[in-house]
């Protein structure tokens, strides 16, 4: 097969390619990550690269995504590129996933865990050393001295280690034990006495869009170094449903499944490079992700997830061990994966709840991961209910027109001054503005909103800001930026239908949590506490999100932000294992709700169709604030 | 690294190889055994071949294994040579390791199981397909429909089958579970109940010169087809003392794990072709071998099995995963390995004992193999004792002048023919002579001194073969075949020496007998039955082994042989968990002797050094045969 040389530019990366190969690969194995929301099906437009120099095989031409300017300009969808020569790639700054923002996205979690009991730990094992008369094996040796524990496993790898073991220390050993969670115990791993070493657990979040890991001191309790990466999964598709589309077709599965370990062991090598030698002493990993990724890890088939009725293959997870699913550990250690709900409610949710300790607080409380796939959870220590709620892209950019994940150049700080009619603007990495992140729409529309320049409905109100609103070919819409001063080449704008699909995010939320509430027979004024985790949260601004009528409009005192919630779920269940019992029964007694089957649902969202609610009784001091802006 | 190009001949057969390394290796790589009885040490001369064009950095010169005239003419050790340039490397056929015999060696053992109950089968599962009303996860919706055993294990393999099987099947499916020996379960595997299809698993030997593989079909208990293959790890050493030795030397011991593995592999290769489709339905694999070669197998130490007190690092095995030992199987494959009594009485006469049946039988039986590690076990029903026994090489041709392993060219049969002075022979393969393997001379032992040509001290008697015996280089010795009928440039001789070293072996053996007889408090004359197993088995000559002392003098109908024991027990152990756990029961009830610590075995060492034996009276038959002859 033939071998070309694509060139990606302004990065001047070279790299080999056969013919054939989609571009998007190319770039992905040269570590650049294209936008490929749709999961490379051509049908989002999210991927558009200029050919700069040479040839590529292009499948799609100028039309829906593609002007025939842009065509004739070299403009083309990556996903229907593929190599047939050689070639220069220019990815244009809007097209790119860059990973840069999201190394700085954790907020500092508080890590609180009762009972320091992990379910890996070492026991002294002290053997009489054998002699003419007592010869028998070392382990049969060991077993007589354990002799109270008949069942005790054995792995392999544990058993390879002993005799040196053994031998170095006159047959007095340190024995790592794991618990595994029905109650049978194994041996996975022995060292000689001498030297007291920390023994350490790896806590990973496998999110759809990053993924999180981070070392754990089991001796200490203390969190060693966390480092996060983008996804690899993400060349193949932005949300779960694309991903699970990919997982469909030919090795999909494998490649999907490949991606995401090769991301845990990139970041287990920034891990040991900041503390040498912990790989060898890490005996345990637990995993939290949603149910979509950890199908997407262990390697099962997640295609039902997807299909009426919905059906995952697993919600719980047999123990693993972490090498068997790819990741460059010691053979033996043990790894467990945070249980789901439901197809849409998954392991990660679990872990947040475990992370919000709202299952042991009496205080009724919401705990929300925004995102395309939203979840919601309502309950106190007695009860707790669930659900998903498709609440589409418009959080993380998509279904805007210049919508962008939160990444340099997306604009998310946004206020309107209405005396002189103009906006100021705050833009991620302090670049040029190429975009519209999601916490950054909703700042923008709780903001004109407020100042009168959109209504109730979401519709512009022009002689509110005349200089600005302007019809465009998707009607009105409001100019944020002349192309002058954008990384773009055209003005940026918010359009009708933007505002639109943020509004029907936002009610697919709040909708959710009142069919929640009601299902157990209490409404919006019951809630005491917010609790909000996932990545989204960080950059929420609380205020607006009240306003466009996100969140219930609550005291500020009553919300907490509790950051990756996923990760901490995850670190708190290696740390103990009661808390990973806890875990269990946390999926275990949470009642789930598919919205879209609970009757008074489509009333709900159907009036939540507003700015911020049709029932403005639930937004009080909102709309107070409006009112007394219209004098 | 510079690489060079070695051409085997007569082979033809070519191959590439870095400079420096061992020609032994490159030659196994080839597909070609050189002998290397001492492991590659220097010290055997066994591997002798020529350099016929080229180059290669001999490390050793002119010595006692060769003669300046034959250094000239360019004969090496290969186990010297490193490549250092092409080269043309003959390898004559006395230093070769020929696997052709082996192929025919197994005798057909009965094997018969009363309950034919294996450890893993399959059984039904019929699941309510999912709703939208009930639409929890195929695992969860499983472990509700097994709610009676909350504690069944899953494998992850497993779990990847699952959904498509069920849905496949309209949520009816067959699940295969395994029962681990201590009693825990676990799924391993599910399919559609649509087709039905046998389930087999897979019964292995390893021997430390024969690896041996079976077929056995779990729903008829039918044997399927068996093959069988050099050991691989022979081009490192011929006995489990230089295997161990050569374990030790830097990746040793990996390198000797991956040759049992590539051994088994190929075998299964070989048996799928017979079977086709077979590999994907093998559930079980069971394995017996040596205490040594299970260690290697395992890939876990084996260094303290030579250094006193001779402790093994394992004796009894955990269950592991086929494929993790590296066999090309289905993931979720269980592995079982038998156990073993000591460093040197090991798996392999646990399973023979098996297959003996003693252990349930009233009479007093001797199972032995015959080897240079020699096995004896006494013992009924009610008890067994059991000795390792350290024979020497003499058996395996090793300490012979011209001996060597039963392959072709070997001489094993021998007829002396009194009145005529002069005798015939027998070759394997019917080809001209170069050597003479154990049981050939045994033969020869026993047809020289009932002709009186040996005498009871194994003394050459020249008169009674005057044109035959004559005086050598090691003292007297008597003409097999003179160098022009041989397949070497040399007569093939046999020494004094030779003698000396079969009477030790088959002494070593003998006295093995009548210590473990005594320790509890019996004598060879309460003997009932002889069953012999292990690969030697099959050429002995009873008659023969009973003259010179190798047997105990008993009619024939008191022995029996039942060829590749250890491979017959792996089987047994495959068809029925509870010959598995009567397996566990003969380990754990059969007293080791060491013989070595056994006050009184050096005693009958010293006067089995005689043939037959000092004892007369034990021998009756033999010495009034032999009186006869006298007259």
């Amino acid at each position: 097969m033939a071998t070309y040389t694509i060139k990606f530019s302004p990065d001047n990366i070279e790299t080999a390619a056969e013919a054939g190969e989609n571009l998007i690969e190319v770039a992905a194995r040269a570590g650049l990550h294209i936008n490929a929301s749709c999961g490379g099906e051509g049908v989002c437009g999210r991927c558009r690269v200029e050919l700069t120099e040479g040839r590529v095989d292009s499948r799609s031409g100028p039309g829906q995504f593609l002007s025939a300017e842009e065509y004739e300009r070299g403009v083309r969808l990556a996903c229907r590129c593929f190599v047939d020569g050689d070639a220069v790639i220019t990815i244009p700054p809007e097209s790119r996933a860059d990973a840069s923002v999201y190394a700085s996205a954790l907020a500092e979690a508080e890590v609180a865990v009762a009972d320091l009991a992990p379910l890996v730990r070492e026991v002294e094992v002290d053997l009489t050393p054998p002699s003419a008369d007592d010869n028998v094996a070392d382990y049969d040796r060991l077993r007589t001295h354990l002799a109270d524990e008949p069942n005790l496993g054995m792995e392999l790898e544990a058993l390879r280690e002993l005799p040196s073991a053994l031998r170095e220390g006159d047959f007095k050993a340190c024995m790592t034990l794991f618990e595994e969670p029905g109650g049978a115990r194994r041996a996975i791993g022995f060292r000689p006495r001498s030297k007291p070493e920390s023994l350490y657990a790896l806590a990973v979040d496998i999110g759809t869009t990053t993924v999180w890991a981070r070392l754990v001191n089991l001796d200490s309790g203390d969190n060693g170094p966390a480092h996060g990466d983008l996804n690899g999964q993400i060349s193949f598709g932005e949300d779960v449903i694309s991903r699970i589309v990919f997982a469909g077709k030919g090795d999909g599965l494998a490649r999907l499944k490949e991606r995401v370990t090769d991301n845990i062991n990139r970041l287990l090598d920034l891990i040991e490079a900041d503390e040498p030698g912990c790989r060898e002493r890490i005996a345990l990993v637990v995993v939290a992700g949603n149910t979509t990724m950890s199908h997407l890890f262990t390697g099962v088939d997640p295609r039902s997830i997807r299909l009426a009725p919905y059906v995952p293959a697993a919600a719980d997870w047999p123990v693993t061990r972490a090498a068997d699913l790819g990741l460059n550990l010691k053979k033996s250690v043990p790894l467990l994966l945070y249980p789901s709900v439901s197809s849409y409610v998954g392991g990660d949710i679990v872990a947040g709840v475990l992370a919000s300790e709202m299952y042991k607080k009496p205080e009724l409380t919401l705990f929300i991961d925004v995102g395309t796939n939203g979840e919601i959870v309502v309950g106190n220590q007695d009860w707790m209910t669930c659900a998903a709620c498709s609440a589409g892209p418009a959080f993380e950019g998509g279904g805007v027109k210049f919508g962008m994940r939160a990444a340099p150049g997306a604009i998310d700080q946004f206020y309107f001054e209405p005396a002189a009619r103009r906006h100021r603007m705050g833009v991620i990495g302090e670049e040029k503005p190429i975009g519209i992140c999601g916490s950054g729409l909703i700042n923008i529309v709780a903001e004109l909103f407020m100042a009168g320049v959109l209504d109730q409905q979401g519709k512009f109100v022009r002689e509110a800001a005349p200089d600005l609103i302007r019809d465009g070919e998707d009607g009105q819409e409001y100019l944020l930026c002349p192309a002058g001063e954008t990384g773009l080449d055209r003005d940026i704008v918010l359009t009708e239908i933007d505002v639109d699909n943020l509004i029907r995010a936002k009610g697919a939320m709040f909708s959710g949590y009142q069919t929640l509430l009601e299902s157990v027979g209490l409404t919006m004024g019951d809630l005491e506490k917010v609790v909000i985790g996932g990545g989204f949260g960080k950059s929420l601004n609380l205020r607006n999100a009240i306003t466009i009528g996100l969140l219930p409009e609550m005291p500020p005192e009553k919300f907490t932000y509790i950051g990756n919630s996923s990760l901490t779920g995850a670190t708190l269940a290696a740390l103990s294992g009661g808390m990973w019992a806890q875990a269990a029964a946390i999926k275990a007694n949470m009642t789930n709700f598919e919205l879209s089957e609970t009757p008074g649902y489509m009333d709900y969202y159907m009036s939540s169709q507003f700015l911020p609610h049709t029932r403005s009784d639930l937004f009080p001091e909102t709309m107070a604030a409006l009112a007394k802006n219209k004098k």
